[in-house]
C-alpha cells in the first residue's frame, strides 16, 4: 500500500507504554505520520519497548507544543471521543470516519493532511480542542463499559482505515494454492472407492434421513473442499482396508 | 445486549499484562466468556490493574490445562494467525468470522458455545493447536509488519463481533440449524476412533508432506464443520469396518 496522508495525534498523553502501542498499532495498520501533543513522559524507554518493531514511527514522530501546531496543515480531522452524541457536532462511528478519511486522503494535496486525534486516556479531549475538528469519531461498544484504552482504539481506527482503503484501492491478489484442489473427476473416482468400501463392510445408514447415504457423505466431503493430496490420503486409507479384508479373506478361505 | 455464548481462548499466554488487556477489550465489546489454557503466570497484579474496569470478566475466567478442555463444548472454532494463507485451511478475514461467530452462536442451544483461539505472543499457535479449528482467522495488516499484539487482536475481534451483532440484533436469527454441529469433544472421539482403524489396516501417509497424518486429516474434516448426524454415519462406517476386520478374524483363527 503506497502512502496515504492520514496523521495521528496524540494529545497530553500520560503514559508513554501506550504512546509505543499506539506506534505499533499503526505500523500493522500501514500508517506512520505520528504527532505527540505535550507528552507528559518521552522520549522513554516504556515507549520504545510497546513499540516493538514500530521503533521507526516511534523514531519519526513530530513532538509539538500545541494541538494548533499538530493540525496547523490538516484539511479534515476527527476527534475521538466515547459520547455517542455531541451538541452541535457531527458524530459518526468508526467505520463511516474510517471511509471519510480515506476519500479525504486521496483527494488532498500532497502537502496537506487529514487527521485523527485522541485525548489523555483519563479526561479525552477538552471542549476546546473538541472544536477544532470537523466531526467526532465514536467507537461502537459496550453502552455499560464503553471507556477504550488509547492504543485499542487506535488500533481499531487503524483497522478501519485499513479495511476502507482496500475497498477502495483493491486487494492485492492472495497466494496461489500450493496443492491444487481436487478436480470433480478426482471426487467422483473417491466417492466411487467409497461405495466399494461401504459394500464390502456391509455398512447401511441407521439414521433414516430421507437423503440417500452417499449425497449426504458427498457435501459433507464437498464442503471441506479437498485439495488432490487430501483425496490421495482418504483413498490410500480406503486401499488399506480393502487390502486387509482381502488379506483376511484369502487365509479364511 | 443480551449474553451470546461466544468465547474467547488464551493458549500458553506470557504476559499476565496481556490477560487484563484481553479481559478490558472483552468487556468494551460486551463479551464476557474468558477461558484461559496454562497461563505462565496468573492470578496476577498486573492483569488486574491491565484489566482496569473489567475485573469482573477476569475474575469469572476459567484457567484449565488443555485446549480440549477448553474446547470441549464448543461447535465452532476459529484460530486466530497472522498467515493469510494456509494449506489445509479455510482462512475468513475478522469481519466474514465475526458474522459467521455471531450466526452460528445465535443458532446454537444454551450450553453450547463458539470460540475464538488465540496462542501465544511469541510463536502463536502449534500445528496441533490450529488442527483443532474449523476455520482460521486473519486481521488483514500491513503485509510487512502483520503481528499485532494479541490484546490488540482481541479488541478488533470483539469489535467485529459487537459490529455484527449491532447488524443482525433486530433482525430475527436465521432459522437455526435442525441438527446442531457437533462439539469438539464428538470430534475428538471420532478421531481417535478413526486412528484406530488407520493402525488396525496398518495405513501410513506415503505423500511425505512433512504435516503429520492426523492433522490433516483433522484440518480436512474440521473445513466441513460436520454435524451430530454426519458424525454419528462417520464413526458408523469405522465400527462396520471393525466389526468385519474382526469377524474375517475370527474365522482366520
Amino acid at each position: 500500500m503506497h502512502n496515504l496522508p492520514i496523521r495521528f495525534v496524540l494529545v497530553d498523553t500520560s503514559h508513554p507504554g501506550n504512546i509505543g502501542a499506539v506506534a505499533r498499532a499503526m505500523k500493522n495498520m500501514a500508517l506512520s505520520d505520528l504527532v505527540l501533543v505535550n507528552p507528559k513522559e518521552y522520549p522513554s524507554a516504556e515507549a520504545t519497548a510497546r513499540a516493538s518493531g514500530a521503533d521507526d514511527v516511534l523514531a519519526a514522530a513530530r513532538v509539538v507544543a500545541t494541538l494548533e501546531e499538530a493540525l496547523a496543515d490538516c484539511r479534515f480531522v476527527v476527534a475521538t471521543t466515547a459520547r455517542e452524541r455531541d451538541q452541535n457536532f457531527r458524530v459518526i462511528d468508526a467505520r463511516s470516519a474510517a471511509l471519510q478519511l480515506v476519500d479525504e486522503a486521496r483527494g488532498v494535496d500532497a502537502d496537506a493532511a487529514v487527521a485523527v486525534v485522541f485525548g489523555t486516556e483519563r479526561f479525552g479531549l477538552t471542549n476546546q480542542q473538541l472544536s477544532q475538528a470537523n466531526a467526532l469519531l465514536c467507537i461502537p461498544a459496550n453502552r455499560d463499559y464503553a471507556s477504550l484504552n488509547i492504543a485499542m482504539a487506535a488500533q481499531l481506527i487503524g483497522y478501519e482505515i485499513y479495511m476502507a482503503r482496500q475497498a477502495v484501492e483493491g486487494v492485492p491478489p492472495a497466494r496461489p494454492r500450493e496443492v491444487p484442489l481436487a478436480s470433480s473427476a478426482d471426487l467422483e473416482r473417491f466417492y466411487t472407492h467409497l461405495q466399494q468400501v461401504m459394500d464390502e463392510v456391509g455398512f447401511r445408514d441407521r439414521t433414516q434421513s430421507g437423503l440417500h447415504l452417499m449425497n449426504r457423505i458427498r457435501r459433507l466431503f464437498g464442503r471441506a473442499e479437498p485439495d488432490i493430496n487430501e483425496v490421495n490420503i482418504l483413498r490410500g486409507l480406503l486401499t488399506a482396508v480393502q487390502k486387509r479384508r482381502r488379506r483376511a479373506g484369502q487365509h479364511n478361505a
